[in-house]
């Protein structure tokens, strides 16, 4: 369960409210919202619940742990389904007490990353202690490269359990490989102080990487929001539909994890409960509705890439 | 699917039924019988399926596959239920469509054991088309390793896929590993000619490699079945029930596929359904009441390991 509760620290971080940076006249005070889900390819729990979000629900972009065993059921649906919109959720954590994966890279290649039984470490803590930051390129260009070679069509990227924020030199990886493979980054406009306390990488040259991302034509988000926590399904639908409202206009993103309840889900993790009810509540006609309602625009990370390419295009 | 065809493949050939070679008097006429379920650690299905078997049901003993990302959920259990009986199911394939392992041992020790995704071939014909014989070693040495690092108590060593029999030099290190370790190997003590076509690397030396295993105190089993095939539940469990009331005297061994239907497994293996079945067969009251009625004795690996080197050390 440290997994579980690790977790649960960072998404607490991220649900922050960042107030939006684009200012109204610079998008028209268009709300532009992205509905993403984490983790696909973690296990058939999370494939099949991520699947159905986007088929039969509002869930536009999902992001790949690809180290994990699932990933070719995943990489088999992408193929079939290239209109859809899939990143990569950079990974380099093994998280999990039951269930655990290696690394793409050849591991003699990447032996900082690795715990005592050849896995990745379990605890972002370990791999901000041990890991060097050369290693933790090797294996993310090899995560990404697999995904392209596997024929996945690809985004955007990210980084589960926010690892690669907590440590200025990963960050700076983060960022970069963003610019080399031309894919945007989960990258907040503005971090509140207080939050630097969590992930201390975003405190060095944040400005400065923020303008190297938009040079390039890579959009940042206005707004991130997760709520990774348990709780009625009243409850926590309230929440959403409450997010939803007072969503402000900018690019905004949503990060929820879509999965089944399950023996599958419940042996690997004690969030199974809220990842069947995220699947849930993104589905639901309410929910679907409001947003309508609103007029929010739910866009892919292309989409959003798309859009923040064309001014400088212009330029 | 192909995974599941070609397991079924080589199940179909297992079953054969093979004369008991030990004759009544040596062993009393007794009957000894070890039920045994493949594929420990494989998914959480088979894990979940395998401890209930062993826990509420006949199951004796049960084989470990090292690579497979369940393998520490089962690794847990084994610490914690030493006295249970439990083998290194050695692996050499990821026979799955969706859901897939990379080797135990570094993989730039072992290339030739890898495909194009950095996963162990999926196909048998692909590890005897492709594997170096040091590399297999090295692989099957690390699994052993590993889980004797992980704290599991081991009492013998079997084949996932019969692999390690479809070439002469994978069985010559598949029975060299049971002498170097001290732990018996799954050992048939006569193979009928015609199925030598299905496992031609058993017809080098076989005789030899008997009777290195036999005076290294390592037993060699008289009659080995394996069921892997679908059907009605009362048509499976009356063919278990012909099998066990038509044991002869001497060392068998009933192998076996213990999971949970669900939509984990479901996604793995065409053979959900039977993996079910097998759960519960062997928990089945009447089942449990015949074996017992006709005085058969359900023993370890542990056990017969005891009872085969008691001869050599009076020797």
């Amino acid at each position: 369960m440290n997994g579980f509760r690790g977790i649960l620290a960072i998404c607490c971080v991220l649900a922050c409210s960042i107030t939006a940076a684009v200012a109204e006249d610079e998008n028209n005070g268009k709300r532009y919202l992205i509905i993403h889900s984490d983790d696909a390819g973690m296990s058939h729990s999370v494939n099949r619940g991520t699947i159905e979000a986007m088929e039969n629900g509002i869930v536009s972009s999902a992001s790949i742990m690809v180290p994990c065993p699932w990933l070719p059921e995943f990489a088999a649906y992408a193929r079939e389904n290239p209109d859809k919109d899939y990143g990569i959720h950079l990974t380099v954590n093994s998280e999990f007490k039951n269930y655990r994966w290696r690394p793409v890279a050849e591991r003699n290649k990447v032996p900082s990353l690795l715990d005592e039984d050849g896995y990745m470490y379990r605890g972002a803590e370990a791999v901000v202690a041990n890991a060097r930051a050369d290693e933790v390129e090797i294996e993310l260009r090899a995560q990404i490269d697999r995904a392209k070679e596997m024929g996945i069509p690809l985004s955007h990227l990210d980084t589960h359990m926010g690892t690669l924020l907590m440590r200025a030199d990963l960050f700076e990886i983060y960022v970069r490989l963003g610019v080399d493979y031309n894919l945007p980054v989960l990258f907040m406009a503005n971090i509140p102080p207080e939050r630097l306390k969590q992930y201390p990488g975003l405190k060095d040259n944040f400005d400065a990487k923020k303008q190297l991302l938009q040079s390039n034509g890579l959009p940042v988000l206005d707004f991130v929001t997760m709520y990774y926590q348990g709780g009625p399904h009243e409850v926590r639908k309230a929440h959403y539909l409450n997010v939803i409202r007072n969503l402000k206009p900018g690019l905004s993103e949503i990060i929820i994890h879509c999965g089944y309840d399950g023996p599958e889900l419940e042996a690997i993790t004690g969030s199974y409960k809220l990842r069947d009810d995220d699947r849930r509540i993104f589905q639901d006609p309410e929910v679907i509705a409001e947003v309508k309602k609103l007029g929010i625009e739910v866009i892919t990370w292309k989409q959003a890439h798309e859009m923040a390419a064309k001014p400088q295009a212009a330029q």
